[in-house]
């Protein structure tokens, strides 16, 4: 058995945080259910789209989740979509959401269908007004402590990362809750807002701490470590590589893989600094960069791996997201977290499975996303126990639809 | 009671992935026990730190915890860790760790001790390689998507939003597998790289399956928004905004703030566009950034923020850490996520909670951190039911430690 095989989560989501909440629970077992309106919701054609108007964003965060397309607009339509999710069993009563927790979503409104339910919403601010990843980031400090040095405009992250690290929390609350749950009886309802992620993370690391505290705010430092020694060099042949020296071992390697031990004293001499102390590889770094700089020139990127493995430097080499695919096993059918799937609409595609490794467990293999609706009938009839004959009065009077046919392209 | 009340889990972490995790199971009224090496581990003077020595990044990702300081370079302190890590009781047991799985800390050598025991053990590279979250960001194409408009040159974010990434799947592996241990009374070693995490996480999101299918990779877009309308603006007193308009919605509110329709149909009949789809706007970004950025420059920040906040329009001011702490309500204490805590050490500081809000459950306070070893004896008494003259031995073979002294600053 999975991770949390048995376990049944139903889904009201659109873009990243929410979807992926959904896509790690099913990634590790569970049966995710997620609903949408007839003719998806805002996320369904999300770019990237492929020339058929597939989604590769929608495909990616909704792998291995079955997905059932209802009118919210019609009274019928909500009261199968609360049906959903207020179905009863220990294993479920299980709700995730960025859907605003109001009208027959409201948590009072649903567990008056089932007392137990655990309520997992996920909001912009606090105050449930509208924030995103971008706006969130924004404000966090993070943008304005991103960029080459010396720049003193801020610079988004192509990654969402506050979308991510909500999505993650809101699992990490629904397990939590479920499993008190499990002990008392009671159910919860458990808010999280992006802004609050966002704000107590850079808290977390410091990065509050040294503005309060210290009166400073970390500059933009271009590609370099802050508090140690981390710099990105140019190879001989175009490449480009990131090292990074934090404990003494890390050091010392790069310092043997490229024969810089006789000139660093000299560089301890003239900056005063004691180069076995994180801290003072940090303040001597643009020297240390400048010594170590032509040894990177000089070779190839093959090269520069081959030195580096041998001597067990941590570093990496940049890579677009093709050379990431093409020439990096560890996104590739040789990393076993990794397979080719089969996406309807789409065909065949590198697709994840969960991170997690379990070595004496089963895997849950790699998965395709379904289409809208794809499982409409489905779950109507195993989830909610509807007969064919319901469903396809359901189907007739436009409550419900599915699968959303794919476009000629 | 909260969440969490009743779990224990032992954390054997460094830097920021298992730490976090820690931190995200104590915030949730877990029992969290970091051991550390004597000393500190390689992080507990990492920077920024201030001038007593106290490191504001420990003391960020430790609140909430216990610590006990071990040397464990002596077989009786490892004989300790090993047996806090698999102290019996069906809320124990649960180990977090990022230290190599090997010698004293193998699974098989830990499982001897309990064999329900859950692990969680997070790596660098599938293949338990050293990746760092610097590096794995370079390999995972997002430093290459990250930029001003037209850079070929990489940029790392200062975020590091792979370890975050981690971390949380660590919390969610370790609830998961508790939860399939009360079921089947079965142990499971959980293995997650930073290096999958990554490479997994820009497949789902779809950069991966760009990328493969349509071969294209995503370039660095400043601060604007991938298939959608997002920018920032300059405002006249020297502020600038992040806003954004993905949905129908929110589109219709940027516009009725900024009054621009009418010269919006202009743009329309310009580029051939339908200005009402998502992917319409996204293709003439420069054109409407250009229309709306005089609105922006005619007016402060407070003016910006009173229109766009009438209108309803999703926007955010850029902020550094400094403003964020002190012009921005959500990073407060009027925000109960967040309340004023003393740190040894440090003093009061602004200091988080979970971001996790339980209407109807009593929260978790936000707590400070521990020195190294402050609950040394409290948890070799506790757990392990030593007595004050055994415990008092062991300080005196230096087996244990604590709390550490803050120097003089």
């Amino acid at each position: 058995m999975t991770l949390l095989s048995g376990l049944r989560v139903v889904e009201g989501s659109a873009f990243v945080a929410a979807p992926l909440g959904g896509l790690t629970l099913a990634q590790l077992g569970a049966d995710v259910i997620r609903f949408d309106r007839i003719g998806g919701g805002l996320d369904y054609k999300r770019w990237p789209v492929v020339e058929n108007g597939v989604s590769l964003y929608w495909a990616g965060l909704n792998k291995g989740k079955r997905s059932i397309a209802l009118d919210l607009s019609q009274r019928e339509g909500r009261e199968l979509a609360t049906a959903l999710i207020t179905a009863p069993g220990e294993n479920a009563g299980l709700f995730l959401s960025n859907f605003p927790e109001s009208g027959w979503l409201a948590d009072a409104a649903l567990r008056k269908h089932r007392p137990d339910l655990v309520y997992v919403n996920i909001v912009g601010n606090p105050d449930e007004t509208t924030a995103v990843d971008y706006t969130v980031n924004a404000s966090s400090g993070i943008a304005l402590a991103t960029g080459t040095v010396g720049s003193s405009l801020p610079l988004n992250n192509a990654l969402p990362a506050w979308d991510i690290a909500t999505g993650l929390n809101a699992v990490i609350a629904m397990l939590a809750a479920e499993r008190k749950r499990r002990e008392t009886g009671a159910g919860e309802v458990v808010k999280i807002s992006l802004a609050d992620v966002a704000f107590t993370m850079v808290a977390n690391l410091g990065f509050l701490g040294q503005a309060q505290v210290m009166h400073e705010n970390r500059p933009p430092l271009g590609n370099d470590m802050y508090g140690a020694f981390g710099r990105d060099f140019a190879t001989s042949d175009g490449g480009r590589v990131m090292v990074v020296a934090i404990s003494l071992n890390q050091w010392q390697a790069l310092v043997a893989a490229t024969s810089v031990e006789e000139h660093l004293s000299a560089i301890e001499r003239a900056f005063d600094a004691d180069l076995s102390l994180e801290a003072e590889r940090y303040r001597c770094r643009d020297a240390i960069a400048a010594l170590l700089a032509p040894w990177f020139a000089a070779r190839t990127l093959d090269e520069v791996r081959t030195e580096l493995d041998e001597h067990g430097v941590c570093w990496g080499p940049y890579q677009t997201f093709t050379q990431l695919l093409e020439e990096d096993w560890r996104a590739s059918t040789k990393n076993p977290v990794f397979g080719t799937v089969d996406h309807p609409g789409i065909g065949e595609v590198l697709t994840p499975a969960s991170p997690m490794r379990l070595p004496d467990a089963p895997p849950v293999p790699p998965a395709c996303s379904p289409l809208l609706g794809t499982h409409t009938d489905e779950v109507l009839e195993d989830v909610l126990g509807l007969s064919p004959t319901e469903v396809g009065r359901l189907h007739d009077q436009g409550v419900v639809s599915g699968p959303e046919p794919i476009a000629e392209s």
